[in-house]
């Protein structure tokens, strides 16, 4: 039976219990070392599990990858769900919640899911599209949030929300990965900011 | 003898030439397919150099790999340093350049440089800090094509170009790296007409 959310065959309760440990272990494994840098080892340790156990759930690391990926897309999107772009200050707390959560770790493994990116485009299209697929959900989240802003006069009328959201993207990736080449959040705050400055008024 | 420029030892012209053809072709290989999709014997076979020659220059992979990270940085400076960005007319020649260089491929690969970063700054610090200083270079020649074009009144003189030297960066980043996973250039131009739009004007 395959569920038809997923598109995976149906597993226990149980099962989907440990796939989901799986992935979430593989999951900061990769953030932390990259995917190269993971071994299915790794990843067995850190879950618990046994080499066949991991097998059943992911034939290969390309499938395990591929899981986290999903993963990853799914959470940044929710995050992004869950901020508020429809007011200055929505738009401001989310400012420092990116900048915060960077600081944390001081950018290291960038962004979750646009490391991922910048790591499998070129070696796993599957992985790639899905990807794709991932910055185009977050773009559209980031949108619809700033439609609502300029609803409210917030964002120049002048301006695109889609092509705004499509550069606040851009600006957090780019901001992400200069500030994890130089263990430095300053650049990505100074991206970050820069833009907010330019469009919503600082 | 060690090299005073690149603190290197010294080579015969014949063995910096060789060394120079293995570093371009091993720069294009990864560019291509990633650092990880590129085995040192793929580098052998594209320079066409025994794998006694490639050890002779290149101990293990991550100096090869290393010196890769400065050719894409020199390569990637002396660019933006022939580019004229203290005139309106510059900037636009620029930008036509770097969406041109990234359509002409599709957006494959990346940034040469920022791809590295993304693929290297967690599993190899050595290429992470050349990385970094990559950037700082690039960024510092930017700075000073906007700060020129500010002396002549075509950029606001309430933008810092330092600052919007980072965030141009950042959008380029960012932009590519969008564009790399979407195989569409499309998110790139975007980033890059809006934050042109919204600084240097339309």
């Amino acid at each position: 039976m395959v569920n038809k959310m997923s598109g995976r065959p149906r597993l226990t309760p149980k099962g989907e219990r440990t796939r989901a440990r799986i992935v979430q272990e593989a999951a900061v494994l990769i953030h932390e070392r990259g995917v190269a840098g993971t071994t299915l080892d790794d990843v067995k340790a850190a879950a618990e599990v046994s080499g066949s156990q991991l097998y059943h759930y992911f034939p290969d690391k390309n499938d395990l990858v591929q899981a986290v990926v999903d993963y990853q897309a799914d959470a940044t999107v929710s995050n992004q769900r869950h901020a508020d772009l429809g007011s200055v200050q929505g738009v401001q707390a989310w400012r420092d919640m990116v900048i915060y959560a960077a600081e944390r770790v001081q950018a290291k493994g960038g962004c979750p899911l646009g490391s991922l990116g910048g790591q499998l485009a070129e070696s796993d299209p599957e992985a790639r599209s899905l990807i794709a697929a991932g910055f185009q959900r977050w773009t559209a989240e980031i949108s619809e949030g700033l439609r609502s802003l300029q609803a409210r006069g917030q964002l120049p009328p002048s301006l695109d929300p889609d092509d705004l959201a499509v550069t606040l993207l851009a600006t957090l990736q780019g901001g992400l990965l200069l500030a994890q080449v130089q263990r430095s959040t300053r650049p990505f705050e100074t991206a970050v900011d820069t833009l907010l400055a330019l469009t919503i008024g600082g």
